[in-house]
Formats: structure tokens, C-alpha cells, sequence
């Protein structure tokens, strides 16, 4: 399970030794960059699901890449889906239209971004016409499902978007722990919170406050960052989870608000995280190992600054990254492994192992104690 | 168990608002005061266990304090306790000269900082003798034997020795989150992390390291710190544990070198803790509620400077308090409680139930789930 991707080892100097100093001069630069964008065609996207996050931040960043355009609208409602499509010079196709075929000649590759619970649908239906596929995390509403769409997909390349994995820092933070920095890993704090209801105000009713589309409410929204950021930076996959969750709000009666959980990776390396859509805004993921530590402190919301937090031996130092569109990040990292026909990751066994952990934990506020991630 | 202090409400404006302009008037200043140290006679210390803590740390806190005087030096070896006295103009008493009551007269109070596993003997002596008593922590190598020691010293004035709770920083914390300044506590995250055996070397064979005579290793240790000091934040004891321990390094053959442990206070507020003796030096300590986040960080090594972070609302800000002698702080609170007849805090009952707790988490280690704390 999980094998994790080689394709980024640039971050460790000649003998295994440190280099902060390579670290500095790569700041955000795409080390994973195979294809020259404009020796290829760009990638034609269907966008199925025209939500906030959708209008806010994908489109805006497809509308931005070099590799990509966005080509076809796809929503359940068909004047949202001119509406938008009439921005962007793209085709508008409902919900249904899209299940039977429609503008199948007009693009390349779909971005499925409906609640989790519809994934699998528009995962597979996309297979069908032989696209590639984007699906955001976690990847379903539960791990049959999730199951059910890689099988789905077998044929097509799948990309789960796990926009961490593509985030500068978050990268660099990882050539560091792979380079030895922090010697030994021995512990990882991870946590991600917001106040989700001052945000969504004044329509609370949302699929993620819904236990049917989304699946799972403050773990899957939030706790897959913490949990799929430090399966990217520890290179492993955890191997047990114990935790709970709890909801005080009355907008919770389906779906946890907060999850307090701890994951534990292979050599006894326990990561503790906790998520929750009500508490004060922040994030932020720390290894600590034997030799040092390396913290990314804001981790996780787009709109923060970056900064890489590192100790060892005697100093500590920040290091702040301009801050960059991560959702292009993620489209044009896609559209290069799809132009070159290089392997993608994550692809859809490290999303289903999300899922599954994410299940685990649910399973252990159950029986009270360690849960085995299979 | 474990009613909590109430007499340092100093940090909520009127109504209950926050007032960090009054946060930083108080700085480091003693809010526990109640007596002036020129009114009062000195407490004279029978000080017992003369390792490496008591010469660079305690002694000299003792001798620049204005309410206290290092009196009699007690150790194991005669030639020690001979050493010592000189260098304070003190009474040199063995072991067992100090149990037969050797200079009984010429102390009002002991220090107890041998090894866990003999607190016991030597704090009942002192009762037995009628001397107040300041006991390190943790109180004892088991809570069997730390029970005891709390019956036996019922009739004196007993203080179990957490200096974070005379720590100002840590201090003014506690008045945030007691004014509101975090909303309501949602999560606490916890470490207390170092490298032992650069420390110790090059004699590793401590008493740290024996079991018989620790009763733990990094968990007793360490752990006590975040475990202690979020009870003190938060005005609670935790209702239950689920924790585990490993080692790696021959020298921990006998006690767990890392802790990783939840504790579950009431209101589902979980607290997310990880020590060890074979990690990078650092601590830190946060709680985060639905309104914001303090966190004291670094938190816990007297060698650090002490920096309380808070956010709340849009605005974070840190603030950096000159470093206090912590020992001293600790004995001038002891000596100005004895001296005014005032209630002294953290007491036994409260010292008992860290232990309690910190057995809980090695019992969760062998039953892989949830243990209740009694």
C-alpha cells in the first residue's frame, strides 16, 4: 500500500549531507517539471461541480496556467453552468448531459470537485470516455466507494488533489527530512482549524455539514491534510489510528465539527493532529526528530503565508516562500505528468488509504482504542 | 480531586473582558505575594539529595532568595554533604543522620530532591519532625507509594515542586485563558524534548535511567510538564489517557526513552502530548479554543527564554519576558505560603494525581486503548 513517489529527490547535498543553501536558491521552484508547456497542448478541463471553491480558486487558476484551460461548465444546475461557462469561454453541460456523453470532444481531462459522495459517478463516467481524471480529496464518502472509483479508473490516469503535495514549502520540508536533517524522525504535531460557520454563514446547509454527500465532516474536510501532508513528508504510511471527535453545534448533528486524533507510523513515530471547524484559524505541521526540526507554520490555508520553521543543533531559522497559487500548482503538475506520460502521484491507492485511515479513526471513537489501518 | 487555586485571579478586566495591557504591566511580577520577605524570619532548608540539579540550580536559587536560607545539606556520601555545606555555610547531615534527626533544630522546611523512590522516606521523617515539606516532582515512583507519602505528610505543609506554576509566563497564560481569551479550549498541544545522553554522558548509569529508583523514564521525567502545567492552564484534571512509550538507545533498557500520550479533559478537550529524552531540544505548550490560541513557547526548560504567543481575532502578537530564576520563584512562593499561613499549591493531592495519571498511560500502553484516570 502507498508506495510514495522518488521524483523529487533534489533536496539533499552530495553525500546525503545538508543543504540549506540548495534549499534557498529552489524556493518555490517546480523541481517536478518534465514538460516545457509550450511544446505541448494544454489540457482541456471539464470542472464538474461549480461550487465556492470552484468560481474562487479553480477556475481562476486554470484560467491562469499555461498547461491548462478550462473548456467545459459542468453542475446540476444549468444556469449556473452558462453562467459560468459564459466567463470562461467554455461549454455549459448539466449534471446529466455530462453522464451521457456530452461535448465528450471538448476536453482532455474532468476536475471532479462535487461533494465527495458524487465522485464516484462523474470518477467513473469519465473513465468511461477515456479522460483522465482530477478528483479532490478525500477521494469518496467511504473506502468501498473510494475502492470502487480506482478500480473505475484502472485505465485513465487518476490524480488525487492533494494540493500540499505540490506546495512549495511543503516540498521543501521534505527534502530536508529526506536529507537527514532532523536525524531520526520521532514525532509529528499536526492541526488545521477554522470557524467554518462564521465563513459559510449565512447558509449553513451545506453538503459538508451533510453526512450523506460528504462522508465524514471536520477529519475528512480538514484532517486529510494533516494525515496526507505527513504521509508526503515521513515518505510512510501509518499503520494504526486512535481518536475521537465532537460536535457542539447545533449545525453538527450529522457530521463531526472537531477530530483529535493520533496516527502511528512505522517505528513507533506517532503523529498527533487535530482539526476542527471551531476554533480560532490556524494551521501548521512540525517533524521532530533526534537531530532537528522541521515545521511548515501556516501549513495549510491558501490565503496564508508559507514559512518553513527549521532547528538543528544550535539555530533556528524561518524561511518564507512568496506565496503561490497552489490550485495551479496542482493543474500544472497534472497537465506536465499528463503531457510527458510520467507517473502521477498521489494517485487513487494513496487517496483510498486516506480513507480508510480516516475510517480507522472513526472505528477507534468506537471501540475505544488502536484501530490497524489496513 | 484536584480543586484548583484560586487566588491568582488577577489577569480578567472588569466584566470579564481581556486586558493584555494589564498582562504586560504584570510581566513577570509575583502576584502570589502576600507577605513582605523583611517582615518575616527566613525558611531555613534541610535540602536533600545533593546531585547535579540541587548544586547549579537550587542551591543557588536558595542562597539569592530573600525569603529563604540554605541550612542543612544532606547526601548520601558524607564527603559530598561536607563539600557543600562549606560553600553555603551550612550543617552536613548523611542520609541516615537526617532520618535519626540529626539537626533538627536548625530547619524549618526540606527540599526533597533525591531520586522518586526515596521522597517517601525522607518526607515522612521531615513530618514526623514537624517540617514543611517541598517535595520534587513527580512525588513518587508509583502512586501507591505517592499516596503514601501524601497521608504521611498530613499534618505539614506539603508542595509538590512544578515550577511552571510559579512561572510567570506561564502564569499570564493561565489569566488569558481564564479571562476568555481563547473562547472555550478545544485542544492542547504539548513537548518537552531533549537530548539526554549529550547531557548526561559521560556517566549515563543516573538514576533517571533506573526504574527501581525513577519508577519512569521520559514520562516521569518530562511528561509531567505539559501533563501538569495544561491542568494548571485549563482549571482541570484529565477524566482519561491513551498513550505509549518507546526506546531505542541501550541505555533506556529499564525506562521508556519518548512518551507519546492524549490526555481527555473534560468537555472532550483532548491534549496532545509527546516528550523524549532522544529528540531535539525544544518545548512548547498551546492551548487553542474556538475564539483563539496561547501558547508559551519555548515552555519549559529553565534555560530558555519564556515567550507567551497569543492570537485571537485577526491580530497575533508575542511577547518575550525577561527570565526569572525559576527555582527561586518556586521557593519564594513555598516560603511566602509557610510564612502567612495561606493555603500552598500545587499540594499533595494534586501532585498524587499526576502520578495516577502517568500510570494510566503506561496501562493504555498494554491495553491499546482508553484508561481512566481515577
Amino acid at each position: 500500500m502507498g508506495t510514495h513517489p522518488t521524483d523529487t529527490d533534489t533536496g539533499t547535498a552530495p553525500g546525503g549531507g545538508l543543504d540549506l543553501d540548495g534549499l534557498l536558491r529552489r524556493g518555490t521552484a517546480r523541481d517536478w517539471r518534465t514538460v516545457d508547456p509550450d511544446d505541448v497542448d494544454p489540457v482541456r478541463f471539464a470542472v464538474i461541480g461549480l461550487g465556492w471553491f470552484t468560481r474562487g480558486r479553480a477556475l481562476p487558476a486554470l484560467a491562469d496556467s499555461d498547461y491548462c484551460e478550462p473548456a467545459v461548465m459542468v453542475s446540476g444546475s444549468p444556469g449556473k453552468a452558462e453562467r459560468v461557462a459564459a466567463d470562461h469561454d467554455a461549454v455549459a453541460v448539466t449534471y446529466d448531459e455530462f453522464l451521457e456523453g456530452a461535448a465528450v470532444e471538448a476536453y482532455d481531462a474532468v476536475y471532479v470537485v462535487t461533494p465527495n459522495a458524487l465522485h464516484l459517478d462523474y470518477c467513473r463516467a469519465a473513465a468511461e470516455f477515456g479522460k483522465a481524471v482530477l478528483c479532490e480529496k478525500p477521494l469518496e464518502r467511504d473506502s468501498e466507494r473510494a475502492a470502487e472509483l480506482v478500480e473505475a479508473c484502472a485505465d485513465v490516469p487518476l490524480y488525487v488533489g492533494y494540493r500540499m503535495q505540490t506546495e512549495p514549502a511543503v516540498r521543501r520540508a521534505r527534502e530536508l527530512v529526506r536529507a537527514g536533517y532532523v536525524g531520526e524522525p520521532q514525532a509529528v504535531q499536526g492541526s488545521m482549524t477554522q470557524r467554518l460557520l462564521d465563513r459559510i454563514d449565512p447558509n449553513p446547509d451545506q453538503w459538508r455539514l451533510d453526512e450523506g454527500l460528504a462522508g465524514g465532516g471536520a477529519l475528512f474536510d480538514l484532517g486529510v491534510y494533516p494525515l496526507n501532508t505527513t504521509r508526503f513528508l515521513l515518505d510512510a504510511d501509518p499503520v494504526a489510528a486512535v481518536g475521537r471527535t465532537k460536535a457542539t453545534h447545533d449545525a453538527f448533528d450529522e457530521v463531526d465539527e472537531t477530530a483529535s486524533f493520533t496516527l502511528q507510523f512505522p517505528g513507533d513515530v506517532d503523529a498527533h493532529c487535530f482539526v476542527s471547524h471551531n476554533a480560532r484559524h490556524g494551521s501548521r505541521l512540525a517533524v521532530v526528530g533526534t537531530e532537528g526540526r522541521v515545521a511548515v507554520e501556516p501549513a495549510f490555508f491558501q490565503d496564508d503565508d508559507r514559512v518553513l520553521h527549521v532547528s538543528a543543533g544550535d539555530t533556528e531559522t524561518s524561511i518564507r516562500f512568496d506565496r503561490v497559487d497552489q490550485m495551479r500548482e496542482e493543474f500544472d503538475y497534472f497537465a506536465d505528468r499528463l503531457r510527458s506520460g510520467e507517473p502521477m502521484y498521489a494517485d487513487g491507492e494513496h487517496g483510498l488509504f486516506d480513507v480508510r485511515a480516516m475510517e480507522a479513526i472513526y472505528e477507534s471513537e468506537a471501540t475505544g482504542g488502536w484501530v490497524a489501518i489496513e
